[in-house]
C-alpha cells in the first residue's frame, strides 16, 4: 500500500506504530478515534504525523497543552456527526447523532469561533459507517458540509470523507463502481477549494484480499443436521457470531458430486462459534480437507484472541506462486510470558 | 482453586499446559471439547490426564490409536446430546440436537457395544447450556442418562453433569442456592453407583470475583444522548457487544447528587463498542475519573483481542489489602514479536 502511494487512517497509539514500522512516513499518517488518550496524542505530536481528526472540544484543550508543551503547530480536523442514516447494520452504522462519534454541527460551529495558538484546524472529517455501496450518501455528507462552512464562513484546506465503501462477501452482492465513484465525489467537490481530500477505504483493499484456511478434525452426521468441525473458531473469525456476518466458504479441493447441507463450526466451548450456518458441501467431505473461508483479509485476524487459549494463526502473504511468512504461528511460551504465576 | 481441592476442566492443549503451569495435577484434569486435534489428544495422554469426554466416535478411533502407540489405558467419558431445551440466551445453548456439541443418544448405544482395547468408557458427560439458574434441567439429564444407563445395560463409574450454573449479573437476578442445589443432585444420584461426580461451575466461580477498572476519557452530552468514553473497550470486553449482556456500572468514586442517562462507550472505530447504555451517572462525573465495570471475571480477559492495536490489560489479584500483579500489561514490542516485516 506504501508503494502505491497510499498514507495510514490510525485510530490508536499502537497503530501509529504499526503504520511507521511498516514504513510509512508519518507525514502520510491521520489520528482518527473516538477516545485518544493524551499519551496518544502527544505520542501523535512527537512524532510529527499529519493530522489529528478530533471528535470533541477537550480534545481541542489537550492539543493546544501539548502543542504548547513542544511548540508546535498541531493540524486538526473536525469530524463532524452529520446525523445522516445509511442502510447497514446497526452496529457499524457511524453517522447518527446517538453514536457516539464526532461532533454535532451547533457544537462545531462553536468550536471554530475560538481561538488557539497550536491547534490549526485545517478542514472537516466525517464517516458514514462501514459497507455502504451508494455514492449518495457521501454526496449528501459532502453538501451538509458546504453549508456548515458557508454558514460558519469557514475555508476548510482539507476534507477527510471517511471510508466504509462496502465490499461484496457474496456473489449477489452489490459492487461499487469505484470509478464512478470517483467521478461523481470529483463532480460534488468542484468550487469547494480543497488542498487535501482524505478517505480510508480499508476493508474495500484489504477485506477481499485475504482467506482463512482451516482443516476438518470431524464430520458429524445427524437426522436433522450436520456439522463440518474444523480447526478455526470465533477466536480466529469473529465476524459471523458478532455481526451475524456471511463469509463464502469452500473446500480447498472442489469435488463434483452430490452435496449435503452442513454448519461448519469450530471448537470454542460456546454455540456461537460458528463459521457458516447450512452451506453446500460435498457428501463426502471428511476428516483432513481443508476448508477455506472467503473475505477474511479485514477484521478477521485483527479481531482475532488466544479464547480457550489458542493460539493465534500464522499469517502468510500470497504473490503468485511466492509465500511468505509475515505473522508467526504463536507459542505457548510466547502466550504465557505476561504471566506472572 | 487448587488448594481448595478443585481440578480443571479444559478445552485445548493450552488449557492443559495453563493448568498444569498453574499446578493442578494432571490426574485432576477433564479434556473436553467438540474439535480435539489428534495432537492435543496426544498430548493429553502423553500428560495422563484423568480423561477425555468424547464428543463422536472418530475421536475414539483416534484415542485407540494414540493408546495403542504410548501403550496406555485412556479414560473416556462419551458427551451425550440429551436434546433438552433450556432458558437461555440461544449462543450459550448447548445440548439442543442442532448444536454441535455431544454425541446423540442413539449414536452412542452403537458406540457401547464396540470393542475397544485403550479405550476405557468410564462415564458419561452432558452439558446443557450456561446461565441456568434452576436444578431441574441437572435432574431431566441425570433421569436421561440413567434410563440410556438401564436401556445399554452399561454402569458408569463417572458422571460428569457439565456447568453452566448461572451467576447474578444485576440485583433482580435470580441466585442459585447451591446447598439446595447440591442436596437434590444427591437425592437424584442414589442408586446410581457412581465413583465420582464431576461437574465444573467456572463462571460460577470466577464470574463476580473479577471486575474491569477503566479511566474516563471524555464526557460527550448531546441533546438526546450522553456518552461517558473510557480507556476499555470490545477488545477488553466482548459480552455486551457479542451477547447483548448486562454488567453493573458503577463510578468508582461513587457520588451523591443528580444523575443522568449515559452510555458508555469504549474508543474502538465501531458503534458495537459500548459497555453498558442508558446508565445513570451522576451528572458532574469528569473525564479523569474512574469507573467499574462489574462481573467481568468470567468470558472477560479470556476473551480479550488487541483489536485496533491495542494492548491487553494487566490482571491483578486483590486480596484484603493485598494487590499482586499477575499478569504483566502487553508491551507494544511484545505485540510485534510475532509479526515479520
Amino acid at each position: 500500500m506504501k508503494e502505491n502511494g497510499l498514507g495510514a487512517d490510525v485510530v490508536s497509539e499502537g497503530e501509529i506504530r504499526k503504520a511507521i514500522l511498516a514504513g510509512f512516513s508519518p507525514c502520510d499518517i491521520v489520528f482518527a478515534g473516538v477516545g485518544k488518550k493524551e499519551s496518544e496524542i502527544e505520542f501523535a505530536i512527537k512524532k510529527n504525523i499529519f493530522c489529528i481528526n478530533v471528535e470533541n472540544e477537550d480534545e481541542l484543550y489537550i492539543i493546544e497543552k501539548l502543542g504548547k508543551k513542544y511548540q508546535k503547530k498541531v493540524n486538526v480536523n473536525i469530524r463532524l456527526n452529520l446525523n445522516i442514516d445509511v442502510d447497514t447494520h446497526h452496529y457499524i452504522k457511524t453517522s447518527k447523532i446517538e453514536n457516539k462519534f464526532g461532533i454535532d454541527i451547533e457544537t462545531a460551529g462553536n468550536i471554530l469561533k475560538k481561538k488557539f495558538n497550536f491547534v490549526q484546524i485545517k478542514g472537516i472529517h466525517f464517516h458514514l459507517g462501514s459497507q455502504i455501496k451508494e455514492v449518495e450518501p457521501y454526496i449528501k455528507g459532502i453538501e451538509t458540509i458546504k453549508k456548515f462552512c458557508q454558514k460558519n464562513n469557514f475555508k476548510p484546506e482539507i476534507l477527510d470523507i471517511g471510508g466504509g465503501f462496502g465490499i461484496p462477501y457474496t456473489y449477489s452482492d452489490k459492487i461499487q463502481d469505484i470509478e464512478e465513484f470517483g467521478k461523481k465525489i470529483k463532480e460534488s467537490l468542484k468550487n469547494f477549494n480543497l488542498k487535501t481530500v482524505i478517505l480510508e477505504p480499508g476493508r474495500f483493499i484489504v477485506g477481499n484480499s485475504g482467506v482463512l484456511i482451516s482443516k476438518i478434525l470431524y464430520i458429524k452426521k445427524r437426522k436433522t443436521k450436520n456439522f463440518i468441525i474444523v480447526d478455526a473458531g470465533m477466536n480466529d473469525l469473529i465476524r459471523p457470531s458478532l455481526y451475524n456476518s456471511y463469509h463464502l466458504i469452500y473446500p480447498v479441493n472442489l469435488k463434483n458430486g452430490k452435496t449435503l447441507k452442513f454448519d461448519i463450526v469450530g471448537p470454542i466451548c460456546e454455540t456461537g462459534d460458528y463459521l457458516g450456518k447450512d452451506r453446500d458441501f460435498p457428501e463426502n467431505i471428511k476428516s483432513g480437507d481443508y476448508i477455506v473461508i472467503m473475505s477474511a483479509g479485514a477484521y478477521g485476524f485483527s479481531m482475532s484472541s488466544n479464547y480457550n487459549t489458542r493460539l493465534r494463526t500464522p499469517e502468510v502473504l500470497v504473490n503468485g506462486k511466492n509465500l511468505k511468512l509475515i505473522r508467526k504461528r504463536e507459542s505457548y511460551s510466547y502466550l504465557f510470558d505476561p504471566e506472572l504465576f
